[in-house]
């Protein structure tokens, strides 16, 4: 029975629930794993929630009595923030440590880097709950899937504006009585920026992309639209024509090199993803043979996010215990360019608000069709007495001809209001 | 690069999907995962297969060249069948190799002692094939998921009895229209017995409840019970109500033990286990830390089973060449009891054949209130001229109390045909 010294970064909600899960299933592990995890240093800004869980004689304020010291085999980094907990980490890995973490800001940001570190002082960083919360994804994209060329991975990752677009479209709230309701119940932060504005999704594509395609991708190479300009009408246009409003972090591999980005799409009805509703997540990936799989879950939350961090620290502890496998980092073996936007096709919804008068739509349909953009259907709806709104689903458009499309629309002077452009999925 | 040998047993569908990836990924698996996997010996009954697939000069009718090799580190067995399949792969064990099967009969018979033969002599045995088809399931629970005390896992793992019942479902087939076409599309066999009786599903919910609840299951102690008595007028009944009518196969950790079982269940459709369609399966768990979670995606065919295989392949490939962890069988470390059905308790529909006179209905709810079931919900439908049926949702009863109530029904005389009896989960 081998003794694996456990270090905590961070006791907030996610390092308390880890916690809590050492302390419960300690026996658990130790006699279906054959490790006996010891908590032999905490540390967090302040003493209270280590007086709570009793571990305040192992506790120091100071994060380098938990990166430095000998007894920790493996780092639990639980402190969010980039610069801190880049130190840390990396003060750990060259201390030949292994880490686990959560930070996925980090990760999307400098994780090969970190990857790398860990590699050169023959230990392993992993981060299973940096994406997805509880659902495993980055353990079956390494281990079962690894068998695959994977060709595309697209998820709902982001709880807080599912949760949104649930209520907009079942209680027909708008966008600020929904933002209002999940801040109310804890479901938005008070700065809801990096959930409704889509940084999140952006980074948590970009790690899957990273380890999907075996390639270098960060987080400020996803293009990224939030939620905030999605319209009750756009939901009930969706609706209307069998889709469902989600917001997508999609990557994909192109001929050309990887396609990655997260905006506002409307689902098929008949796709999995289309019944994903309220906070939960899902991550959609089709392999080359594997075809379509789809992975459901929580994607925060204590319990969630800390069965992730427990499932890798078991995992390095088995490593370091029993000196075995070290998981292959993510070479960036295949080194495969981003590609532009506007060289892919995809199919369209448009809503183009217009005055209810004769012309307006074939102004419009002549400016699609100089485009070459063919329309797969079209209803109008009167929406004030003398103004009309003008909806379209495109067959598949260049992405270019549409963005070009819509700058006509825009010159031309036809337009009343904001054209919405949402991108659909069958 | 360590050059590993692979010798694979049986080149039907699923072993020619294996050769297939395993020679249009060689270099993919060279460079990112670091081994050098060369198929050194294969064995089938005809050497059709190995000439179309350019393997005749590792050819052999003869298993033992495979299993006995020298020149063989991991055997892929795919030959099916449960004696001679055994046979090969203790022979394998025993001469120090790893085994990767997609062999469920065997696994839910014999994996147990298969395993600990595996642990003797310092190989693996590994089976995510035998459950899913493609959907990597045994990897999660064994890695991201060990945080977990696992309390429940119920799947739709028969993709053939899932389509028939969404075509009884959508085209209002009969069971053997249904059944009919579902031959005609290759879903189903000749025979189809081991699939519209549950025994495919209760092999498959046997392994995954070995592998959650660390305990010693076996096939033949799954209460089974297939579709073939499910007729349309139930179909009906559970659209009308909410519901979605699923074979499911159910396992849970209860106080007493565990609770293992294949059966229709009416499914609500908020539930979501209730969008999976088509020849697609899902298996849903609930863990203490993680809470729900669901895996998605196709439960059979060549790349599905090959994808899974030769991640399992890769894994104990790279065990073997860099000397690395073991994979920790599956020890009855609970040794947990199974339960019997009758003492515990369920939701249920109930469809009663009945003259369409006065009293039939305060007879049967009058048996109903002896035995202290609570009715949630009732329905009259009449049937024909002088039939009627009786559709009743109970709340949570005790299993034993209902099929007591099912039998005074019968013994009443008040019953013109059979009844059904379907449990419900929300």
């Amino acid at each position: 029975m081998k003794q694996i010294g456990v270090g905590i970064l961070g006791l907030g909600v996610v390092g308390s629930g880890v916690v809590r899960i050492l302390q419960g299933h300690h026996d658990d592990f130790l006699r279906d794993q054959e490790i006996d995890l010891r908590i032999v240093a905490v540390s967090s800004r302040r003493d209270a929630q280590a007086r709570e869980l009793g571990l305040l004689d192992v506790y120091s304020s100071d994060p380098s009595s938990v990166t430095l010291n000998p007894e920790v085999d493996v780092v639990v980094e639980l402190m969010g923030g980039t610069d801190t907990a880049y130190q840390c980490i990396s003060d750990a890995l060259k201390a030949g440590k292994s880490v686990v973490t959560a930070n996925k800001a980090l990760i999307a940001t400098r994780g090969r880097e970190l990857m790398y570190l860990a590699a050169e002082h023959g230990g392993e960083l992993a981060f299973e709950a940096s994406v997805g919360g509880g659902i495993p994804i980055i353990g079956p994209l390494r281990h079962t899937l690894a068998s695959n060329r994977i060709l595309s991975v697209m998820g709902i990752v982001n709880g807080t504006t599912n949760y949104m677009l649930g209520r907009m479209k079942d209680a027909g709230l708008d966008y600020d009585s929904a933002l209002a309701e999940a801040q109310q119940l804890g479901y938005a932060e008070a700065d809801p920026t990096a959930d409704v504005e889509g940084y999140d999704a952006a980074a948590k594509i970009a790690i899957l992309a990273m380890i999907s395609f075996n390639t270098d991708v960060r987080l400020d190479q996803v293009a990224t639209e939030g939620i905030s300009g999605i319209s009750v009408t756009d939901m009930h246009a969706a609706e209307e024509a069998g889709y469902v409003l989600k917001l997508l972090a999609i990557a994909r591999r192109e001929p050309a090199g990887i396609d990655i980005r997260v905006h506002p799409t409307m689902v098929a009805k008949t796709h999995p993803l289309a019944s994903v509703n309220g906070v939960y997540n899902a991550i959609y990936i089709v392999g080359d043979a594997v075809g379509e799989t789809m992975f459901y879950g929580r994607g925060a939350g204590e319990g969630p996010a800390a069965s992730s961090v427990v499932g890798d620290l078991i995992e390095l502890a088995r490593h370091k215990a029993y000196r075995e496998t070290i998981i292959q980092p993510v070479w960036d073996t295949e080194g495969l360019p981003l590609i532009s936007d506007g060289d892919l096709e995809s199919t369209f919804y448009l809503r183009l608000p217009v005055p209810d008068r004769p012309g307006t739509l074939a102004a419009s349909a002549t400016i699609f069709a100089e485009l070459g953009i063919s329309i797969a259907s079209m209803v109008q709806h009167a929406a004030t007495d003398d103004q009309a709104e003008l909806i379209f689903f495109t067959h598949k458009a260049p992405v270019g001809a549409v963005a070009e499309a819509l700058k006509r629309l825009n010159d031309s002077g036809i337009l009343t209001g904001t054209a919405s452009c949402i991108r659909t999925i069958a």
